[in-house]
């Protein structure tokens, strides 16, 4: 082997998918000294993709005071690339679960206006890409904080406009009976918007984003009930005033239907995180000429290839033919890993252990370097003795 | 790969050898289904070895009644091979410490009268050739009580003969004298003993059989101190009327001086067990042309260097320069496991789990399997990759 690719998911609570790909790194070079490696941090568009995607463009973190979901002033931060067009905004950061005290989580109340900051102040620093990251939000507003904080305007049925006490949150989706783009954010005509979304619910419905996510952020039994009314609702004033139909696309209910919301007035394409992230880093021309690809994840199973890390990446590698070696913590159902593709499938686990001692990071890594060298060992063998059974 | 030898230990308290030996074969046709596979059941001359030689050989088991420590008469056996010729014989099915109630135990009292029972039975079938393996007994009494089984008689300095109450024991080692062969067992005299013995433990002295062994036979610090001048005196009177000096002899000292009795008097041949093991097996000749070779144990650290059931087997690998993988529930020292030669260290654990979990069974056959399948799919990949880049 010559040229092997390192591209290892976070180990969650555990390892940076940068520690976890060093200490692969170490293994390989154990094992096969001369041969090039190439270290692709990666992460699945929950937390640390944004710190993935800034330091892969050499960009900078830009720190900014912005409303959390509950409109209380918070310092955060959001990534710009280094050739300075592209912003790269996690909502999690301004408007996440997070964010809400466990006693004070409820998404009629909550709002993505924090978000809209975030994207505001992006555009005004000369942004017009946005790669959004919309996992964790404590929101279930379908996007309109957001939007309001970029200018549109929303107004009931007595064409009163709406949220100017305080912004759209969930609990006034239901008033909502016209929207007016006239004073949004000029730059955002020009501006492409690309969303990380890792979920296919529908906007509204039994699996739509009321019924899937609210109860989490806060809402009971009735709560998402209105909720759900609230969001065909809207969906209707949507179609009626954009003639988009946004009830059948899927991923529009991600994050309180902040997916509906930005692919409806934002015009966002969305996308799998890993999908999104493998692009924008230019993956499939990392990996070209590459005899190897070893990714990994905290605990890998058939979920595994349901859009994760690993299956994206499995992907991009099946197209060029090179094999994908997966390491996990945790190994389970390897027989439809393996059949998905990924050449082996590894535990790092050294022996019975529990999980606390698994995740102390310095253990983790020794565990990671020592399956990797094994692994490069076993295939060094593999590749003297083809040559040599000629 | 085209043949494969899979010779695992058993892992103790959860598979034998034969069954983690049918796992990693089952995981070896997964990734191989056309290689030819040749499993090696092994053991280390602890429990388990004498089933092992006996399937080896197509020999069988021979029930026999016969004299327990502390002189109940018990039901056991010992092995016949399937020519007729060798004998197998564990002294722990008859002399061993758990045959002695906790309570009970006091390496002054204990005998391995009924070891000697077992080879004199044998004896009569025609054996020849023996076998015997010398781990966990109950005794320290130098294999004295073994020898007056077969008719040996020992006489104290006033010249009457010792044991004819009960039988020789620790205690009475220090008033042994004089010992008379004219009514040994005749055949013993064409006869060869093997010993797998698997400490290098000196007859006598500060890591002699008693301060080594007698504590966890049930011998307090007086005891110990009064056995281990018994030894001493013992080896003086053996020197004396046979001209042979096994005090520095490592591993006289083995089974409470049992290496030292059947090597002062019956001519054994002490051996560690694994090469026992292997060259009654004709291991080297199993292993001709072989690919890979396939080992494991329970757990494996350093101490697996030291003599155990991998490290015998990768001795004879080496001599024919074929790899061997060592296959463990617990990995420790890898860098010391792969410095002395073996091509790859793997654990078979997939998670992070209990001991007791990590001991099940089917649990650890699967576990096997699965660990067998990815290494073998590694090393096919490398094959493949070596030939097409030739």
């Amino acid at each position: 082997m010559k040229k092997i690719i390192i591209a290892i998911d976070s180990f969650k609570g555990c390892l940076t998918s940068m520690e976890a790909g060093r200490a692969a790194e170490a293994g390989v070079h154990a094992a096969c000294p001369e041969c090039e490696t190439i270290l692709v941090p990666v992460s699945d568009g929950g937390e640390g993709m944004q710190d993935v995607l800034i330091g892969a463009t050499g960009g900078r973190q830009i720190p900014v005071r912005a409303h959390s979901p509950l409109m209380e002033m918070l310092e955060t931060y959001y990534g710009i690339s280094g050739d300075g067009l592209t912003a790269f905004i996690e909502m999690a950061s301004i408007s996440g679960l997070p964010l809400v005290p466990e006693g004070k989580r409820n998404p009629m109340k909550t709002t993505t206006y924090g978000t809209g900051e975030l994207i505001k102040d992006a555009l005004e620093r000369g942004c017009r890409n946005f790669i959004i990251g919309i996992g964790g939000s404590a929101t279930n507003d379908a996007g309109l904080g957001m939007l309001q904080a970029l200018g549109f305007r929303f107004y009931d049925k007595s064409g009163v406009e709406l949220g100017t006490a305080s912004p759209l949150c969930g609990g006034l989706l239901s008033e909502v009976f016209a929207i007016d783009r006239t004073f949004a954010h000029p730059a955002l005509a020009e501006s492409q918007f690309t969303v990380a979304c890792d979920v296919r619910n529908p906007f509204c419905g039994p699996t739509g984003a009321a019924h899937a996510f609210a109860r989490q952020k806060g809402a009971d039994e009735e709560m998402i009930a209105r909720l759900d009314a609230s969001m065909r609702h809207l969906a209707e004033v949507i179609h009626h005033r954009t003639g988009r139909d946004i009830l059948q696309i899927p991923g529009t209910g991600a994050a309180g239907g902040m997916g509906g919301g930005l692919l409806a007035f934002l015009n966002a394409e969305l996308k799998p995180g890993i999908q999104l992230l493998l692009d924008t880093l230019h993956f499939s021309d990392i990996i070209r000429d590459a005899d190897l690809i070893l990714t990994g994840e905290g605990k890998a199973d058939r979920q595994t290839l349901m859009g994760k890390v690993p299956s994206g990446i499995l992907n991009e590698a099946v197209k060029q033919q090179i094999p994908v070696i997966l390491l996990s913590g945790s190994i389970e159902d390897e027989k439809e890993l393996n059949g998905a593709g990924f050449l082996g499938v590894f535990s790092i686990t050294p022996s019975p252990v529990s999980l606390q001692r698994a995740m102390e990071p310095a253990y983790a890594r020794e565990n990671i370097k020592r399956t990797v060298e094994q692994i490069c060992r076993m295939i060094n063998w593999g590749e003297r003795h083809g040559q040599s059974s000629r």
